[in-house]
């Protein structure tokens, strides 16, 4: 999973200004004051005095740039598409086994921890993760998951998913840290799979 | 819940060295440095210039010096004899209630927010969580949980709660956070009961 808006930025030339990055601060100061509903493509190119289609050229749609600024090391549409695309009855096993493979990764667990870190002490940070979350992953599966509350067991297996990863990687647990991928997966596999699509309890 | 270690220290006398603080700030460089098993009352007291005495008469035991150098505001073997106490097959749900009764009570949230900010930022501070949440709540309910890994599955009891709190009350994921207690714990007690007292999978 390569971050789809990394290859559309020309990097910074030497010598030249470095414009992709000036509109990435722009842009998190607007998206921190106005939320992700509230700021625009056309805000964001104001701000910074250059042209809109300048944005769009750097970073595609208002999504990509988003998640540049959350500076994500991977595309949750991604995440969403393998969610979409797995059979009914494994998506648990698959979204976990994901998980745990992102988490394995330095450079992404750097950043995620990053990210959890601020949303503890910051809560334009929080805000920010919250938004990010909701519209590109919960949002965009809820439909697919359940018809009425699609959303909320989608949140409900995201807190597993989190939880999961501060008591493996970040407090790291034991035995829990070191018990192998594929047990941590037949332990939690089940959990997503009955929030995502068992039935309502009560 | 209340902290057990609390009304065994004088509290700060108007005019007096604030001996119980300094104490505490001791030992936390010393179980910083040395982790919970490398640390005496007897080192605490030799690097705090005073009587080992003195310590057990302001704190009682290691473990009560350890929850104050955490400044946890609960003490967690409430807890665990909150769970020993639990029916059977009412243990998920009791538990998460009052995980979440704990979480509700914003002076605690506050501490656990500092807590957990902390292990994402600090191996340190990682270790002394570990360590407490290790020494303090699982190995001390992992028999009651199961002869063969009551400890693996106290950690993914553990692992749900700390993403349940991380998700709603944290980055305050919609609609999760604003879902009634009831219903939350309706979908979450299920997920312990497993964990702690279902089969094994695989």
């Amino acid at each position: 999973m390569s971050r789809a808006t990394k290859s559309r930025g020309p990097g910074r030339r030497p010598g030249a200004p470095d414009t992709r990055g000036e509109i990435i601060e722009v842009a998190r100061a607007e998206f921190a004051a106005r939320g992700f509903e509230g700021t625009s493509i056309r805000g964001v190119a104001r701000a910074a005095g250059v042209d809109p289609a300048l944005i769009h050229h750097y970073f595609g749609s208002k999504d990509d740039l988003f998640l540049a600024v959350m500076d994500v090391p991977f595309d949750p549409r991604d995440f969403v598409k393998l969610m979409v695309d797995s059979p009914y009855d494994e998506v648990g096993t698959i979204v976990v086994r994901t998980f745990l493979g992102l988490w394995e990764r330095s450079e992404i667990q750097q950043r995620f921890r990053g990210l959890l870190g601020s949303a503890l002490t910051n809560e334009a940070a929080a805000e920010l993760m919250r938004t990010a979350l909701t519209r590109l992953l919960f949002d965009a599966v809820a439909d697919r998951i359940h018809e009425e509350d699609g959303r909320l067991r989608a949140n409900l297996a995201g807190s597993q998913l989190i939880g999961l990863a501060m008591a493996r990687y970040v407090i790291r647990l034991e035995p829990l840290a070191s018990t192998p991928t594929d047990e941590v997966i037949a332990w939690i596999a089940p959990t997503l799979q009955r929030y995502l699509h068992g039935p309502t309890p009560g």
